[in-house]
């Protein structure tokens, strides 16, 4: 049985994914009596004296809401909030059994970033953090660049920020492994989408600043900017800045040192690895086909080579930095997720490989290593102290 | 340690009472990669494919959405979101306990009726039903009516309709022991709020049709229309079809044969309740403190009491009503929650006690009582296939 009919058959058989169960005793009149009417009225009390403490007297500070609007789930596009359904659910599955967070989906029927804003805002007196999930881009930037501005509640774009978290852990291994620094690399990007876009920021801001980054209608390039939307534009700060006019990929592509791929499948050749720098670097990461199969990449020689996908070494999964995410953003009392504590969620990943372990086939661990929530809440979490933006109660 | 203190102590000690569990397997990668990607993604196609396959591959089809704005909470009033959110907890906690449901708080943000049905209408594809509570009249009711119509799923106001469908419960078995018939019955009701105007509607379904009801402005009066808002109109269908024009709820109460109480304490005497007809019922209902207390109105003589607490007998608890409600509109695929349903429910809590065994102290079981839930869904799902309120799929 293929993965996918094996899939379906385990949805039916237990009606989806997610139980809601009570953490205190219900049995007699008494019990109900001091969860329910009338004991409860005294916990309402306190918490509309002092708002913070709904984290005291709920479960609010333990609560995820996983929040879609259906419009790019996995890679199958715009499939709708009820299709998008098994997706947030299993969301959810992995925030409980990796973190202990209590997530639950929020399937949204509109497509209007306002709308969006506006029940997000809403919700947001009842969860502790909100996990954007599947929404396309460009407007899933806007979404989320406004829900952070205008919610006191940490708000983050899993699709932006995970893989790049873990692409930037990754590099931070490749890094010590090649025993050289971010500012020698050059490094090409073939995507400039939501995750694109974030992979670009946040290795900039660690200290890669020869990035060159490629889309459909080729190299991103300050000589072509007044036709780019405020997204591509924004890219600029950050991207060719020493304004170069590749004609393609392929050109880009030679004597880089790193390639990272989230675009479109099969446009990466042997040759174009071939022509990269020595001690190269390839993560071709497309969903569900990669730019270039592993077995090709390992056929042109490429020296560090990472996936999307469990069957190989280096997989790059997100899974190694949202459950750990959020379990420091909301232990920390964060009100926000910021790009500092993004980086110290790679560095968390990343230390979890003593140098001496490290080789091209093991640059990072397994979402399984017990280790990686721990260590990436309490990066975070320091990261986020550091920076002042916790709650005071 | 008083009621209070103790839900405090248990609120904090537990933080709160819902926890999310996993209903699936996710040990390992081949775990994942059944209950999350890549195979996740049959299920999404199968509900893209044909939305109603939402209820067969999620767990959608055992969901409620617990929605308030915090505006009208048990006593308290406009607490506000958060402040509500104990409640909402406890009334999850209830449906899971009582009926199997997962059923998860959503604390909104906004006063605004329009913002509140746009609100619950964009996250109905996530949920199998939607449970309003404490949202204050009569803003309740246009949310609440606006939501039946435009929704495909079952939404239900428990404040509204939870203590009416008791109410009629316990009335169908006083008239089996009193050996008489609604159409026999002067009833008089105190409170035209969200509760008052649905136990008047409920009740003249049901074939009581000599109602008087009171309100702050004394006896609704169908020569006073023109002063009365929308609501109060409406039921002028129903109240004082013999045009009386009582001066106050005393004179009313003279000759009745029942008296409802869901308005405010202290506003019945004994001398009221003894100018009753003989056999008379009084329900006598306020929260927190009642028109009348038990002890009075059992010193006055009455025949039939029934209050609003536990410790008193005959318990109207709307606990009897929503938690079979909901499981039976699930169950049943019901579409919305009709009148019919709802008095179906009434006629099914009424018939757990054999007319032999009723007395006036046991005129309505215990919401404890096995039998409740199972009843009260086979009743409301019954309902729903004769009136068609079904999704076929």
């Amino acid at each position: 049985m293929s993965i996918y009919d094996e899939s379906l058959k385990l949805h039916e058989q237990y009606k989806g994914k997610l139980k809601v169960e009570s953490k205190v005793p219900c049995e007699d009149a008494h019990d109900l009596s001091i969860a329910y009417t009338p004991g409860v009225a005294q916990p309402c009390l306190e918490i509309n004296k002092n708002p913070e403490d709904s984290y005291r007297y709920t479960n609010r500070g333990n609560t995820v809401a996983v929040v879609t609007d259906g419009t790019a789930v996995l890679g199958l596009g715009d499939i709708g909030p009820a299709a998008a359904l098994p997706v947030m659910e299993g969301k959810a599955l992995l925030m409980k059994r990796f973190a202990g967070l209590d997530a639950w989906p929020i399937c949204l029927d509109t497509k209007d970033p306002d709308e969006i804003v506006k029940i997000v805002k809403a919700m947001a007196p009842g969860f502790g953090a909100v996990n954007l999930e599947d929404i396309s881009a460009p407007r899933c930037v806007e979404i989320e660049r406004r829900l952070i501005k205008e919610c006191s509640i940490p708000v983050f774009h899993d699709d932006q920020h995970g893989t790049a978290i873990v692409v930037l852990a990754a590099l931070i291994n490749c890094m010590k492994l090649k025993g050289t620094s971010p500012e020698s690399q050059k490094v090409v990007i073939s995507g400039c989408g939501a995750a694109g876009s974030s992979i670009i920021r946040m290795l900039y801001n660690y200290g890669f600043h020869k990035i060159y980054a490629f889309d459909i209608d080729g190299c991103v390039d300050p000589d072509k900017a007044d036709s780019y939307n405020d997204l591509k534009k924004e890219l600029l700060q950050y991207v060719n800045l020493d304004h170069q006019h590749y004609a393609d990929l392929a050109e880009g592509m030679k004597d880089a040192d790193i390639f990272i791929g989230v675009s479109a499948p099969r446009i990466v050749t042997e040759d174009m690895v071939r022509s990269m720098h020595k001690g190269n670097i390839v993560f071709a990461m497309a969903n569900p086909e990669p730019e270039i199969s592993y077995e090709k990449v390992k056929a042109a020689g490429a020296y560090i080579i990472g996936t999307g996908r469990s069957d190989y070494p280096n997989q790059v999964n997100n899974l190694l930095a949202f459950p750990g995410l959020f379990r420091g953003a909301l232990d920390a009392k964060a009100t926000k997720i910021t790009e500092g504590m993004k980086i110290a969620a790679s560095m968390g990943i990343a230390s979890l490989i003593d140098e001496k372990d490290l080789t091209p086939e093991h640059i990072i661990v397994s979402p399984f290593d017990d280790r990686v929530v721990p260590t990436v809440a309490k990066a975070v979490g320091d990261a986020a102290r550091k920076e002042g933006v916790v709650r005071k109660d």
